[in-house]
């Protein structure tokens, strides 16, 4: 995507396999390994942010969508739990129309999650002083917000959002949350970085006060899993598709799988 | 394939990872660099043939849906070379039944080719003194099969039928070439190596004259179009579909297209 040059980005296949090569090791996390090789990359094309337009088109598609779902359907916390999860299954940017993607959802909407602590979730929210909610993509941050909104109107928390410092791949950075409205739900918190997920030695020391006094945390999509599943943390909540074979052979489900799971 | 151990496919992966940054260069063809890591990663897991169950199953789904192609259809050599093509199509291995794959294709034959030159073709095997028939992998070989049989009928031409002399990937083989008669049909000739596609500068001084003493040569599938589509020479003939982007941009194609072209 940072560019039409063919001669340019087989120089830059050349250098992805050499940082592959450099940064795949017996103790490499997917999610920060990919992102350096992704950073050095931006680096080379000099582009810093190569996937602007497709987040603009899913944030478009997605925004069409959500906007339909509200006006339809009534949204419990329960139900918005659901949809935060359905929209992790989704890459808003490819072919689909809205129409045709606000049908998918309403078809997932009535098949259960295949490992569902939802209750458990929602008695903790309800309780919670602080509550944290990490993001992952752009387009599905739109339906975090309809999650983020019912617990608002759920419980008297504190809410925390946490976005990325810089643009990484399609990750949603402070900047997106801003343009979105999501300080009018809680306090938009920096991650500090510019890497997929939360490496909690690399996170600024603002974010790392807020996660360490969160009482819930709300882990959206595979990178984060990736980062935080390792840290035995009963605070932490994940919600996502388990996409890839090695996320859904720690889960002990099957690739596919819709899930609500408590940490630890 | 090799093993279901998780930590050497680990140990196998970082390898793969520095085998890809040595192999890949500017003029790099991934025929070649990619069959080079294949021999390096079947080493490093002891073992000769991994795609050796996939090559069992796609033969054995392939030739229950020849078998019954043959009874159903009508075949001359326009409809054998088609067949030929729509074998390069098909994954056998994976998880439809025989029925399904069979009717597959014969949706597919009663679409046009993206590029069809089969009347050249035609003309070309009826005046050769010699053919060379360069098979792709195992499973379509038996499509292959139906169309040399056609060749046979049409053409007094000596007849050559190209294998690889050791299992790369799951390209045919000399070995498989006899187990499924194809001496019946003309002579096979093994290119002398391990490596996807005809690497010109690699293969056995035997195969070499054959190559050179050929009137028309005919080459399946994607791994000879990479090998062979730089050589300037009209009498190959490359029969495939267009499944990777590299590809289908050479050939000034949609991806996904399915051809019969003359190559220069």
């Amino acid at each position: 995507m940072a560019t039409e040059d063919l001669n340019f980005r087989k120089q830059g296949m050349i250098l992805a396999s050499k940082l592959i090569a450099n940064e795949y090791h017996e103790k490499a996390i997917p999610a920060i390994a990919g992102s350096r090789i992704f950073v050095e990359l931006y680096k080379f094309f000099g582009s810093e942010d190569p996937f602007k337009k497709y987040k603009e088109l899913s944030r478009k598609k997605a925004k069409i969508v959500v906007d339909t779902l509200k006006a339809k359907i009534k949204i419990d916390i329960e139900t918005a739990i659901k949809l935060a999860i359905l929209g992790n299954v989704i890459d808003f940017a490819v072919g689909f129309s809205p129409e045709d993607l606000e049908k998918q959802i309403e078809e997932m909407l009535d098949k259960p999650l295949y490992i569902d602590e939802r209750d458990e979730l929602i008695k903790e929210v309800r309780k919670a002083k602080q509550i944290l909610y990490l993001t992952d993509n752009v387009g599905e941050h739109l339906f975090d917000k309809i999650l983020i909104e019912e617990i608002k109107r759920t419980s008297n928390a504190e809410i925390y959002i946490a976005g990325k410092e810089k643009p990484i791949i399609n990750d949603v950075t402070v900047e997106d949350l801003i343009r979105d409205g999501f300080e009018a739900l809680g306090k938009v918190v920096s991650i500090g970085t510019q890497i997929v997920g939360v490496p909690l030695n690399e996170v600024s020391q603002e974010f790392r006060e807020v996660y360490e006094n969160s009482d819930v945390i709300i882990a959206k999509g595979q990178g984060n899993f990736e980062t935080l599943s390792e840290v035995k943390d009963e605070r932490i909540f994940f919600l996502l598709k388990a996409k890839c074979p090695a996320v859904a052979r720690e889960l002990k489900v099957p690739r596919g799988s819709l899930i609500c799971k408590r940490n630890g």
